[in-house]
């Protein structure tokens, strides 16, 4: 039943007012944490059902904008670095009866509820500086490493996927470093491609690969309190280097 | 003014039913003739303004079908390969009294006129096959040749240098087969590496990498008529490598 009165039924009013119909924004924010690629979710107010972070386009905002917005208020982070990698445009894209039982949505019936085309966003953070922060729909909000990943509402798991797959082809070209701290170690550095590619790396030939490109700065300390040999740290040059962000290495083992 | 009997009027009233508002198709259609890549213009009825070839998605049809509806009427043929590029979402993408005043359209008023988000596709297609036709607003379908683009409709001459990076940057993994008739010649592979890089190619060293890459096979017969020493002709090896169609160089010179 819809009640007006409903604060969920009227969001849904406002943004049917606001937004552009049949088109919704879907975000796949990556965080490298504890040496693995990581998702931020979100969970639905009253269940323990997860989805990515979206959203939808105001009538007057550019799209790369509504992406931003949308990424900003769910991290706090300003300019994030975001990419466009796939329109999800099946006429059909989730069981739709079963998912708004789900989640309880009381949005049957709103013309433009029966199709939405989602625009992927993939956006790649430093995962300390992010505050993991729900939308009006959600309670929780907080970062899965992919291994874990539930299955998730409407068609995210798939949605993931794709990214994950532009990921790994545009790897050489993929500024990896918005991904990682001032301050890293070649095998945590390694450990980031690995987790990207899904399968291990010759160690030597990373550090050589890695060397090869020149961009890194050895520093003085090593890592303190590792169990092997405490492994060297580094940054990023400074200098005119440092104003591209250090792409990953296109590896092939 | 709006004349209902319009067959425009009428057309754009159909649409606004029918399709999906607010979103439109792209397509920058590639051929290969003559050494050079060639895309496919449209001429709007009564004027001598060019534009790219669109169209708008049906409320319950797949974006990527409706892609294909719309590039199989304007080329003739069937199941073309296509490949979503980018998403042009600014809010203000051109300057609309101006190109509206061009095309004499008389949408203005139509309620989602005021923005439309477009969704860039290529296709690969081989020149020899297409049948240039054109759509209910244009009365000339043609080829064009890079250099001889003229200033577009819209923000198409940008849509086109989208899609050019594009396939410059995905060149080592674009399926460059389906731009090609069944024979050709070394050189005319060449070419069409350089048309799609824009520049020129050491021919030795693009020998060398087309041959390492063991995907063609040499006839007996050569190119005639051909003012230097007749080159050897070539087509993609049969059986199980022809499946795959065959990916341009990553050419680094």
């Amino acid at each position: 039943m819809m009640d007006s009165k409903d604060p969920v039924v009227q969001y849904y009013q406002e943004v049917s007012e606001q937004c552009i119909h049949y088109l919704s924004i879907d975000g796949v924010i990556f965080g490298f944490h504890q040496n693995q690629l990581k998702v931020l979710l979100l969970r639905w107010k009253g269940t323990n059902e997860w989805s990515l972070p979206g959203g939808f386009i105001r009538k007057a905002e550019s799209v790369d904008k509504a992406a931003q917005r949308i990424m900003q208020e769910r991290t706090g982070l300003q300019e994030l670095y975001l990419r466009q990698f796939h329109v999800f445009g099946e006429a059909l894209r989730y069981d739709q009866e079963a998912t708004w039982q789900k989640i309880n949505l009381p949005i049957k019936g709103v013309n433009w509820s029966e199709r939405t085309i989602s625009l992927g966003y993939y956006a790649l953070v430093e995962h300390s500086k992010v505050v993991p922060t729900p939308d009006f729909l959600t309670e929780e909000c907080r970062w899965w490493s992919l291994e874990e990943i539930p299955a998730l509402l409407f068609d995210h798991n798939h949605i993931i996927e794709v990214a994950l797959q532009s990921l790994r082809s545009q790897l050489g070209d993929l500024p990896i470093s918005h991904l990682l701290p001032d301050i890293f170690t070649i095998p945590e550095l390694q450990r980031l491609h690995e987790t990207i590619l899904g399968h291990p790396l010759d160690a030597r030939n990373f550090y050589k690969k890695v060397m090869a490109s020149n961009v890194l700065q050895r520093l003085s300390e090593r890592r303190a309190g590792t169990p092997h040999k405490a492994p060297y740290l580094y940054r990023f040059r400074t200098g005119s280097t440092s104003a591209e962000p250090y792409s990953g290495i296109d590896y092939v083992d």
